[in-house]
Parts: structure tokens; sequence; C-alpha cells
């Protein structure tokens, strides 16, 4: 697909809505995807100030001036020649624009708790820095239609990596030899990059919760657990799969089984209006009835879209992640649906998928195939 | 190579030594780097409390049990069954060892500042909380004998990507596929994954401070910057390199000699006991003497080891990363040199590498050739 474009006038009206009723007078915003999401550039080591009378002020390495005129629809492009320069610059725009007093957002969940308190100490003494989440986060959960074209670009390409993954597991195989397999096929359909580590992980190491790909061979009668986060179109999807190879365990046959009955319930309960709860508590539910409850790890879901992992957040995992909580399903989300697994001492299985909450229901937007028993090989 | 074994006894000596100088009773680690130094195994999701007495207390997902077994060096292992859970626990734990007023270390470069203040609120409310950067980062700064061999290793690989790259640039072929080829001839060279996003930035990309690559073709007569940084042995290194295709411009071809020495110069003032900032100095003055001074961005090093980043950071650039300031260069640093480059409007020129400092002097461990112009194709 060609470059998207997106309406960031409108954007930026709802931002400016949402920032009056916050109380907000500004907002910094550093975080890539959050940039990306109200300029069209997303560059790293880049700083804006987004006020609520709609100017942004940029500031980006010398060296990228041409570029970020291109690409970035700020209104006021600034330059600086290393980090110190980025941050104190600032002062400045603050001072210009009377907010030296003002109630500025920041990105909590992004800046580290150092870089924090030195920004806040340094460049905002006066004001009241309050959390850019509630504007930020709140826009981006729920997608507009020209994010779902560009998620199902980024889904197809995960399809595309699985695909190959899949055809490279046979025994004697590395999980790095698989895992570059799927990437090389990810980037010849378009991948810009990984949003997360490709995860291979095979016999006792899909056991564990997170699996990036290890030096291990793969052996026959093991089960391998493959995740892909390829980045497309500037956005992301989760497509995690688990292949059994040869002869493995009837347990591990058995809990794929029910795993991928237990999402399919998760899925299906992904409606506009229902609590967003509700998928936990599906996906729950049927484990719990074939006999395999209990045993999973939480949050079972996560928003996804430019970000691997960003709102909404289900439940106590929101806390910690510095988001809002939110009670219900919403027509845009896209939610990634099994960030679980059955785990047992000797193996793991799991599916996820990305899943795009529309007006009339969820749409699965990888639509890779979940049983992998036995391919004919 | 093999597993490495490093003296993890050895190595808690030292910390527990370091946290008495600071009064610190106990530190919490959560960055993966840090958990891989102090117990063998850097999982993500996972969160130790090491003791000054010596006791690690380590928090692993419920399915992890067996594998953390394996691989950690924790005295103590605990399991927990949601992010949730993972922090409480630590409740009992500050309880039974009697830690609850006692000077906690935390990775305040690590953790984000939401999650800093939950932590803080529910975890520790009436400890007192200090930055762990002046223990870990001081400990990991400088290199064991084992770390080096390690590192050469992730720099084999590097070199065994840059290669793929080199020959895969031709006009006509997209930056996504330069770093496919890259990618898979490292991942077939032993990598387990990528420190950093692979960069292919050509043409006015390449005038971009930092350029993924990108679904942009190649032309001919441009500037192509790569820049690798796979992780291999659980350690990671900086190698970006210049191409020129074609008939690159002649300033470019100036540009990159001329960046080529002042690197050169900057890797010389690399030696025990020098002043840190003598590297900066170095490069600055070669480029004032070539007519390119004054233009490049700063910081022109880093350190660099398990992690990207990480200390030595020079200068003001410290205390933006969480890291203390360091004066001098010693034995056992590793430094990514070169982390700057020559921009003008339409290209940039730079090249990286991680450089050891021995007893005797710098050495470099990525040693692909830097004179890429031309190359006869």
């Amino acid at each position: 697909m060609g470059t998207p474009s997106f309406d960031f006038k409108a954007r930026w009206a709802r931002a400016a809505s949402l920032m009056e009723t916050h109380g907000i007078d500004a907002m910094f915003v550093m975080k890539p995807a959050n940039l990306a999401y109200l300029t069209g550039d997303g560059r790293p080591c880049a700083l804006a100030l987004f006020t609520r009378a709609q100017r942004c002020f940029l500031a980006v390495p010398a060296s990228d001036l041409r570029s970020v005129r291109a690409a970035s629809v700020a209104t006021d492009i600034r330059t600086f020649a290393s980090e110190e320069d980025l941050f104190h610059g600032f002062q400045d725009v603050l001072r210009e624009q009377g907010l030296e007093r003002a109630t500025i957002a920041l990105e909590k969940n992004f800046f580290d708790s150092a870089l924090y308190d030195v920004f806040k100490a340094h460049i905002l003494p006066h004001a009241a820095a309050v959390p850019a989440g509630p504007v930020i986060s709140r826009l981006r959960m729920l997608k507009e239609p020209e994010e779902i074209e560009c998620l199902k670009a980024a889904a197809q390409v995960a399809g595309t990596g699985m695909a190959a993954a899949v055809k490279a597991i046979n025994p004697g195989v590395r999980e790095i030899d698989v895992a570059g397999e799927a990437e090389y096929a990810m980037r010849k359909a378009g991948a810009e990059g990984w949003a997360s580590a490709t995860y291979v992980a095979s016999g006792w190491r899909s056991a564990m919760a997170h699996g990036p790909a290890s030096t291990k061979a793969i052996q026959a009668g093991e089960v391998v657990q493959v995740h892909l986060a390829p980045i497309a179109s500037g956005y992301t999807v989760d497509l995690c799969r688990t292949i059994l190879v040869g002869q493995a365990p009837e347990e591990a046959r058995r809990a794929l089984d029910a795993y991928i009955g237990a999402q399919a319930a998760g899925i299906a309960a992904a409606t506009p209006g229902a609590p967003l709860l509700g998928i936990d508590a599906a996906m729950a539910g049927a484990l719990e009835r074939s006999g395999f409850g209990g045993t999973f790890l939480r949050p079972v879901f996560h928003g996804v879209g430019m970000e691997h992992e960003e709102a909404p957040i289900p439940g106590g995992h929101a806390v910690i992640h510095g988001e809002e909580k939110v009670e219900q399903v919403q027509a845009g989300m896209v939610l990634a649906i099994g960030n679980c697994g059955i785990y047992r001492d000797d193996f793991g299985v799991r599916a996820e998928d990305a899943v795009w909450v529309s007006e009339r229901g969820p749409v699965p937007l990888t639509t890779y195939p979940k049983t992998l028993v036995d391919p004919s090989r």
C-alpha cells in the first residue's frame, strides 16, 4: 500500500477538546508512536509541545530538518545539536507561549523516572505536571478506518512470516534459523522493522512466558511457539502460533485444541458495549470447562496498533502500564487476544491474534491457520 | 562459542561492597541486562531483590520456574500469575527480610515515571528509595575478560551482516531488502536478536540522525548508511558504515574520508587514564581541521555491552540517561565510537565501531573495512 494519509486536523481538534476537559494547557510528546499520531512523523530523539490552541512546536536533530519538514505537520520546527539542547530549548518555547506556570501533560509511562525528575526540575519548575495518557491514549485507542487499513497490511506481513516459519520448522533446525526465515520473508513482504523480538521457543523453552529465539535446535516431538510482530505502514500486529513437530505429546495436542477454543470464545466476547474484562472471563471459563483452568498468565489481551502493547490495557495492568482503566469494549479498538497460553513443566501452547472491534463485532486481522498439528511433512 | 560462564560470586561481592559504600541495603533489579549480569538470566517480566547480605529473591511467571531454575543463580525463586502479583509479592519479601524501612535502590532509568510512582507508593511506602545506577552501572561499565569474548562474538556477527548489506546494496533495491539480507546473514551467523533497529538510510534519508530501513529504493549516486546492532552470546556491538553507490557526490566522498579520519582520532584517544571527553575533543578537532567542524551531533560515543547504550554515557548526556558522570577512560570499558556523523541537506556519512579499552590501549572489536567508496560493481 502507499503512504497512508490521516486527518491530522481532526486529531488535533479531538486532542484539544480532551485537553480542555482535563484542564491541560499543553502536552509534551516524545514517544515516537504519539509523535507519529499527532504529527505524521515519529522519529526517535524528537520532542514536541502541543498546545491547546493547536500549535505544535517540534524539535529535531539539526540534520533532520529537511526530512521532518517533508513529513511532519508540526507548525513550528526547531533544531538542536545535542540531547541537552533538545530539552533546554523548550524553556524558551514555554516562556514565549506564556506556559511557564501552566498545566502541562507529560508521557509519564514513557519518560523514565530519572529523566522525568530532571525534566520536571529544569524545564517545568513552576508548571503543574500531569499525565498525558488520559488524552493521547484515549485518542489512539480507537482506530480510524485508515489505521485499520495499515493494520491489515501489517497482518498480511505477519501471515507471510508465519508461513515461512512453519515451513522452516524441522528437527535439527535452530530457533534462530526459523526466526531468520520468518524475518526475511516479512522484510520481502514490506516489514519496516519489529515491534517486539521474534519469539521461536521450542520444547522446554516453549514453557517460558517469553521466548526470544535462541541457538537451541528443534527436536522431533517438540512443541514450538512462534510469535511475530512486524511493523508495516507504521503499524504492528501480534501473531502467535504453536506448531507441534512430529509426534508431540498427546497432552500438548489437547492443550492446544483447548486453547484455540478458549481464544475463539475470547474473540467472540469482543463486541462493542460488552464489558472489557468479559474477554478474560470468556477465555477463563472455556479453559475451565476443558480442564485447563487456573493455569494461565494474565493479561489475556491488550490493545495493539502503532505499538506492540497500547491502550486498552485491561484491569489492574492498566495502572502498571500508566494507562487509564477502560470498562467497555468499544468499536474501533484493536485487541491482541490470546496473550497468555497454557503452560506445563515441559511445554507451553498459545495462539494470539489481532482483532478489530468493528461496529458489527470482532474481525480478526491475522488469519493464519491455528491448528498446525501434524503438518504433512 | 558455547555458553559463557561468569563469576557471579565475584559480581555479588563487588555489588555488596558498592552498596555498602552508598548506604544501600537492597536493590530491586528488573532491567533484563541488569538481571542477566547479576543472576545469569535476563528474561523480561521478572523482578529481583538483591540484598547487601547477598541474597537474591527472584520472581518469574509461574510458567518459567523450571527454565529459570536451570539458568539463574538467584538464591530464592518465587512465581507469580500476573503483573500485579509480581509487584505485590515483594511486600512480603521486604517484611520477611526486615527491609520495609531500609534504603532501597531502584533502576530509576528503567522504571517509567508512572510505574515508579506506583511502585514507590505501594511496595516501598516507608523505605528510602535511591537510584541503583551508582552500583550496577559502575559494575557493568568495566567488562570482564569473558564479556570481551562475548562482545567479539557479537562483532563477528555484525561484520557478517555488514558484508551481506554491502553486497545487497544496488540501485533499485529497497532499504528494507538490504536490512533483510543483513539480518538473515546475522541470524545464520548466530544472532539472537537486535539491540536496535537495523538502519538502512539512503539518499536524503541518510541525512537523518536515525534511519530505520524504509521501503525507499536506493538510487545510483546515493549515500547509504547501514547500522547494525545484533545480539550474540547476550552482548551487542554498534557497527555503522557508509556506502557510496556509484557516482556519489564529491562532497560526500570528502566528508566520509574526513569522518573516518576523525573517528580514528577519537579511537586513539580512548586510552586508560585519559579524560573521557578527550574522545569528543579529538573527533571535534580532526573535523575542524578537515573543514567539517561544528556540524555534528553529540554524543560522539557511548558505552556498549549487554545494551545498545550503557555506561559510560559522556558529559551532560549522563544526566539525561540517569547515569553517573565518569571523568576518565578506564581499562575494561567498551565504547561505541563514532556515534555522530557529518550531515548535509541531502546526505549524511558516519562510521561507528565498538572499541575495547584494553590495558594497552584501544582495540576495535568491529573491523569491517571503512572505505567503501566505489565498490567494484
